[in-house]
């Protein structure tokens, strides 16, 4: 499914369940801030983990795909409730990729 | 593009750029929230922000775009890092929408 | 209780749980950004929100003062397992205080 | 100094500057969140990072004091701003320490 695709599902629910009246932008953001801090409770005790999560039982990679698309939903409906198409941004950012300036080698 | 084909092109990116070494999962969660700051100083100062933005700057608009496009390209690179389908996950995370447990009315 | 004696109390219950093995710094990170998420899960569907809460529950009060100190917790913790004397550097930093430079008026 | 004093002077500082009219409860936490970041992209490509930091330069521990320090002040003004009592609802906290439940062993 595109982005644009789930930006379309998105409203669809958050019509049909009344909610666009909470989706406001800031009231998106904490949302997606919440969810960014559930991904991050589920690395918090593990020290470093390597590429590909070699040790991690299925039932924790199902939980880290949905904590990672609780973050994408939010941060495509806040896309889209500002009324920026992110699919175009993304694509236009893509050669400028978050620079290296804070790497150490 | 697809999340898929975002994801394969920052793959590419990486490695043209000799950055795999730094694209561990815990290395890519933090710098998504590093962006996920600079979206929220964004809208920090700004008290209640309204839908599509009306009396945005088109350059304020354009940084926004590029915000939200920093945080989703770091989130596909980490569930790819991770050996996570995003897409998938996010298709089937769609109809269980994080739900409205926190709503006020 | 100051600053250094919140430390040393949560130094003292590290070692009490044998947690010290956890308390790395990357890992107390993504612990205090947990905590960062539910506190923005407090304020995540509420539109603003007025200066001292005039219309919360006492209930909702007493939560938000429990995860305000959760972010604290981890945060002083963080300082000290880094060697940052936490109090030391903020003295310091308050007549530089975080500037205004994104204020919008 | 205590969390007491610092709330005082960073009510001083705000009203000295004019500025108390964008510290409502939502726009500090966004700061604050901002804050977050810039702590986090201090840790972001570094893979784990040893207890005291002993391969640091003295520049990069300022640093990390400051961006400390600038979470810390945001904490404090939002609670202060909440009419939470930070370092009451810290002390009454501290013996239930955010549990140990998404410890990994």
């Amino acid at each position: 499914m595109s982005l644009k695709e789930l930006a379309m599902k998105l409203e669809d629910f958050a019509k049909a369940r009344d909610w666009e009246k909470y989706h406001s932008p800031r009231n998106l953001l904490l949302a997606m801030i919440g969810e960014v801090g559930e991904l991050s409770e589920i690395f918090q005790w593990r020290g470093e983990v390597e590429k590909g999560l070699p040790n991690w039982e299925e039932s924790e990679k199902e939980h880290l795909g949905e904590e990672l698309s609780d973050v994408l939903l939010y941060l495509i409906r806040l896309a889209d409730i500002c009324g920026i198409d992110l699919s175009h941004a993304a694509t236009k950012r893509l050669p400028k990729m978050p620079s290296n300036t804070h790497q150490i080698d």
